[in-house]
């Protein structure tokens, strides 16, 4: 037994790990696992930002974005934004520390959320290159530029500064960042995929591309105003974990737990905190601090029964129905039909969220394949599914998230679509889901997919359903049109000979009896489209919703 | 313009987010995502953390499992070990302090490797129950067992310890440790299905459960003896990246490049550090710190592309062959057929890896169906395919993992197994797939798929093909025993009335005539199986593995 390794020994090996330790060894996490996808995420990272900053400044987005090749494979990505810019104190920090931010400790609507991303980048540069990362910063108070360069100090996770200096050339404006990072990646089209899909769902962006090859393209602006900014929000009563209550009752500067209640939640007035107490069994005027955890239980259990109004829903910002639709049609002016519908805010966990659903249909493409595949029906491809998450596209684990889940839930042969099994549908079709919220919950850090909660999937599935029965009413109607004129090219291959007969038959004119039997029948075709029923589809669709 | 917010504004809100804030809020990231997920991953990372210790301790595990139900969805969790125990210094971090642990700062394979299993437990019962975690900690240095109370300050990522104490009470016998959680949950059968699976890949530990109503199960050891403990490995020059490198130069004791080379990595000799050198071109006396930005990526190719011996393997403790049928026999003692394969070694970006595979066949269940199912074998259910990690089951995910994605791109049909497009194969079978490496590399923290690395793929593929060829002589052999046995029958049918025949022809005695030509028939159908031809199948695998 002497062998035998004891606690002491373990003792000496125990030790804490660097949070940029964990995410160094650990980059698939953040999006880093191939060369093609990391180059996507520098660009991802740096664009997401910099909408962020000048949405919330309230500033219409200008956005250069620039990746020049090195070598084999490794490459230059340069994005600058006309945004506030940020306080020469703080760039350091922002991109040079993970886990840190403006976002992360506030309940309101935002690309980022976490803290994490544009830092991992220069983590990943560091690591695949060593080159650091170029920042400047020009904010509209200061008469200089900021420019430094920087690593990321892994054992510490703090910013390494390599330079620094306030510079007077005029590199991002009046006002506005610019980020250089040199990192090993893989070009490829998804760089395209993912600015055009931002350019969809931030229609009031105009972003500026030059590839490594030199091609510059631009996405314009489909709108020229900004969205409603959403507003920050309070937790709210019915979302509340032990925890977390435990330390807003001890964080509060309240001094009843019934102004505790007003003060701290959102969608909580007098009555609702009265009734909050009552249920709780607690007096209205205990003083937070001093409530235990059979307190705090009952409290917490009084908060989830108590009747409250639901989470405020200003404090989202969707693309909103008319946008998308203008988006949609600037991006597939070719597509035969084109909807959208944003519905209603709905709840998880105490966070509001809403979803919006986008359908382009029959897209004709270049070589002019789209009229064989119409013939040959049964080949078709599987529909292209775009997904976004605060105006973000998701461009990588689709069969992992809950937008795929929810739109292979639906039933699609109801909306004239083949399906098999519980796949995807087929068809000349773009399937646009977007679900925005103050929180979302994403199966990792590099918030790819978006975890499954059931009333994301369910209200996602309604969205969808809402948006599939407009594509149907266009389908039907597509499919009563040709049946139509079929039925007139049957009859007009008959018309004259049939008139002949009745001619001979009545004595009268044969071209008067052509005429009018064309009349007559056209008058039937129309009478009898009036007459058909789409009741069905929407039983079947109330039917879905009580579930 | 005045409403718009300044760089300013935003610098007041950018701030630090500790590590335990941000997976207190993405709890889902640490498997927290739903109520039976969560009781489970409480169960899961006490029994991972006391397997882990008493195995490198070198102690047969002896674990002792208890759910007690305390209301409707609270549950306590208690699991004691009789491991190596914890010195008392370091209990309240290994507890109540994420990213804190023994095994991240190492290659070395493991269960754990984050420093963030058990403590993500204690900070998802404060957050749902508010009641601290208790541990009981047993040293062999020492007379008295440490305990203490303790929850994790969110805000620090530090323990808060509520009480402690040196008590007499033998709590875990002469070493060991004891954990006690209560958490918000719910009991389903997956808690059971994850101890039996961590029976079969852990044969040498014996588990002792107590469900919440009272039943206790034991899972016996089927084997007396530990593996041969795992080595600890350096890096190998193959998979370094120019940061590491960087980091590995700057802090070496190594005086001139090449001694930096043959002492800081695995598999290089004084020859292979020579012809690093050499086709870095750079001097063998360099110095390590004195290599700038450019000498690196000289170096780091070199080192890429210089022959150099594969990683070393006796850093890889697989569960063996041998072992793995005798647990599997153990688990499914009414299995028509099981078999298994351990793999040589592979290595992904430098961390050597191992796939073990083992087959169970011909599941005859309780409720005596299988016969129904063989009749009707259009409707056979899926395979369960049961994965494991470093010998811990992985119970979520299956979908998004890549050991899954390797058994759904084997074609299965060559193995004598219905299948139906890219998905896994049908049939009375369970696949169970076992990783070991010094480090996998999960999809998140909460370790429930493996990333899809294209080379653990490609290895997991062809294990399973190895067993899916052992199946297939069973599965050819059993339908050609079908074959004669129905052959033996008709025949048995005739042979009497041929035989009558036969005599009356010749007036020989009939028995004697039926008893020759019984003879005669069963030795051609011999002749016959021994002519079976399998080379179709070694041919195509041959072709498989070149790809």
């Amino acid at each position: 037994m002497s062998e035998r390794k004891k606690a002491e020994d373990f003792a000496k090996e125990q030790k804490e790990i660097s949070v940029s330790e964990f995410f160094e060894k650990n980059k698939h996490l953040l999006g880093f696992d191939n060369p093609t996808k990391s180059l996507l995420m520098a660009v991802k990272e740096a664009v997401d930002n910099s909408l962020d900053a000048s949405e919330e400044a309230g500033i219409l987005p200008d956005i250069t974005v620039k990746i020049k090749q090195v070598d084999d494979n490794t490459y230059i990505v340069s994005v600058a934004d006309n945004g506030p810019g940020i306080v020469k104190e703080n760039v350091p920090r922002v991109f040079g520390k993970l886990l840190y931010g403006s976002k992360f400790h506030r309940l309101l609507q935002g690309r980022g959320q976490q803290g994490i991303g544009i830092s991992s980048v220069t983590l990943y540069a560091q690591l695949t290159t060593g080159v650091p990362t170029k920042v400047w910063s020009k904010v509209e108070s200061k008469k200089k530029t900021y420019y430094c360069e920087l690593h990321l100090n892994t054992a510490k996770n703090e910013p390494d500064i390599i330079k620094e200096d306030e510079i007077e050339k005029d590199v991002v404006g009046e006002h506005g960042v610019k980020v250089e990072m040199e990192i090993h990646g893989r070009y490829r089209k998804t760089v395209e995929d993912y600015l055009k899909q931002t350019s969809v769902s931030n229609p009031f962006a105009k972003i500026a591309y030059t590839a490594p090859d030199g091609t510059k393209t631009i996405f314009p602006r489909s709108v020229n105003e900004l969205p409603k900014p959403p507003k920050r929000m309070k937790p709210h009563p019915h979302g509340m974990e032990f925890g977390i209550l435990q330390r807003l009752l001890q964080n509060t500067s309240s001094r009843t737990l019934q102004s505790f209640l007003t003060n701290e939640f959102s969608s909580v007035g007098q009555q609702s905190a009265k009734e909050i107490c009552k249920l709780a069994k607690l007096p209205e005027d205990s003083k937070p601090q001093e409530l235990d955890r059979a307190a705090i239980d009952k409290l917490i259990k009084g908060m989830q029964t108590a009747k409250v109004q639901r989470p405020p829903t200003d404090c989202l910002s969707p693309i909103g129905s008319a946008e998308l639709e203008k988006s949609l049609k600037k991006e597939y002016p070719n597509a035969e039909f084109i909807t959208s519908i944003t519905r209603d805010p709905e709840v998880y966990r105490g966070f509001p969220f809403l979803v919006e659903v986008g359908i382009v249909y029959g897209l004709s493409d270049e070589s002019g394949t789209k009229k064989k595949k119409e013939d040959d029906e049964k080949k078709e491809d599987t529909i292209e599914l775009i997904r976004f998450a605060n105006r973000v596209p998701l461009l990588y684990q689709q069969s992992a998230c809950a937008l795929t889940e929810a739109a292979k839930d639906v039933d699609w042969r109801r909306y004239n679509l083949s399906q098999s099994g519980n796949n995807l549908p087929s068809g000349p079709m773009k399937l646009v889901v977007h679900i925005c919220s103050v929180w979302v919950p994403f199966m990792s850090e590099s918030k790819e997919a978006v975890a499954a909660y059931p009333e994301i999937i369910k209200e996602t599935k309604l969205a969808i359903q809402d948006a599939g029965r407009k594509l149907s009413s266009y389908l039907s109607g597509k499919r009563r049109a040709g049946e139509q004129k079929r039925r007139m090219q049957m009859f007009d291959r008959y018309a004259g000979e049939v008139s002949d007969a009745i001619a001979i038959l009545t004595g009268k004119n044969d071209k008067d009896i052509e005429k009018k039997l064309k009349a007559l029948v056209e008058s039937r075709v129309h009478i009898k489209e009036e007459f058909v029923d789409e009741s069905t589809d929407t039983k079947d669709v109330k039917k879905e919703e009580k579930k």
